[in-house]
């Protein structure tokens, strides 16, 4: 299968570095293609503006997705964008490594996010009406491929636990899983989270590349975050939200995936 | 009083800078001393790396936090960088003001963070035992001031309702309102959120101005989002997990806030 690595980590010689290289190394030894995106070495462009959207008439205030929309249609995007995309389209499935700074992801990976969805791509995709909210959450050009987030924190796995200080896992990763990922079209698996990273010695690294080849060799079997999908029925719509016969008088985030009426 | 505005849209001639100039001006006219951080004016860089931490031996792995301490006790940070601490450090209030891109913040803010949130300034700070883990989650550098996001979406406030498709709105900003705001130390107010933001007429800016100006009015006296500080007895250390008797059996992030028990 082919599968995208999107890295944003600024050092090689380091814990992501060696998981990356990991990765990429025991993917191509199970016959996967694979291709990397490794962002501090590209020298990624982070901050979206005008620059990104050729033809942009600066007599005029600058819409970000009025001007997105024009350049998609136009195929006159900027070139590092339409790589991008393209090797998103090639992709079977996308893992997404980063250490996680201030609970999300390192400022040169949100703009690979912000840049590279664009409008008609990543939004703005499918029919709008009352009864279908464009091609979004669990529709979309990215529908049936595969996303994964590998992610690394200084912190210990109880301080992400269910009831943990920082926030469970899960719901901090919420606007990344769901937002980011799911809109788009990706069917979601769970994290591969590394926790206590200042703490790694050789056992442990041996320890953690044999639960990262575990998921890894999972990668098309493994189930996903059961997200329900925005145009299924389980919404109305266009107020999108979860129809009150389900899981009745909840509101915590646990109530977008499916199986929350077991929970 | 002394009032921060951190500004990241790319667009002056747009809603959002039009709703910076209306509170610089009312800020200003109620007496407030205003400093603004305009990020896209100031071509902000983004991506933390090691340009960032002059002194750095590259022969050696590049460890962002371990250069990160060491150029902030010694004085060697860049300019920019300095800048912007001191301008918290000035602060009574800070409004981060954004659009919301893919549920989180533009890059070039995410990069504010990522770089003027330093080791010993924003981490890494106070005492780390087994009865106190740093002075953090309500305790730090920035204590005793105020924070508030200002943040504008082109979906509908039922989007981000508490069964809205999108996440409710406290928890999509969880990872910013309690890992970047209140972590070093912030008093977090409640957001500002401008929803529809494709729909907004003379009339409507007229009545979010007038919303608006309200809760600058009020950003020293009205009531925070009461999370609840990590060292003052309710989670167990170094665990970080909330104690059983809190909020027993419940693992929303609703738990963080000291009002949970009510709800």
């Amino acid at each position: 299968m082919n599968i995208l690595l999107i890295y944003a980590h600024p050092e090689s010689r380091s814990l992501n570095g060696s998981l990356r290289d990991f990765a990429i190394a025991h993917l191509k030894a199970k016959g996967h293609e694979v291709k990397v995106s490794d962002l501090y070495k590209m020298q990624w462009k982070a901050a979206l503006d005008p620059d990104d959207t050729p033809g942009y008439d600066h007599q005029m205030p600058f819409n970000p997705a009025v001007e997105s929309q024009r350049v998609f249609a136009a195929g006159a995007q900027p070139k590092d964008v339409e790589i991008e995309q393209a090797k998103l389209l090639w992709a079977d499935a996308v893992i997404f490594q980063f250490p996680m700074w201030w609970f999300s992801m390192p400022a040169i990976l949100k703009g690979w996010v912000d840049r590279v969805y664009a409008y008609g791509f990543a939004y703005g995709v499918g029919e709008h009406s009352e009864k279908h909210w464009g091609d979004r959450y669990g529709e979309g050009t990215l529908a049936g491929k595969r996303a994964m987030l590998t992610v690394t924190m200084g912190g210990w796995e109880s301080h992400y636990s269910d009831r943990g200080v920082s926030g469970a896992l899960n719901d901090v990763l919420f606007p990344i899983q769901h937002g980011i990922l799911f809109y788009p079209g990706f069917t979601v698996l769970p994290p591969f989270p590394v926790y206590k990273t200042g703490k790694v010695d050789a056992a442990r690294f041996d320890q953690l590349c044999s639960a990262y080849a575990a998921r890894l060799d999972n990668l098309f079997t493994d189930q996903p975050l059961p997200f329900r999908r925005q145009n299924a029925g389980d919404y109305d719509i266009p107020a999108l939200t979860l129809k009150p016969h389900i899981a009745p008088g909840r509101h915590d985030l646990g109530i977008h995936l499916t199986d929350s009426d077991a929970t």
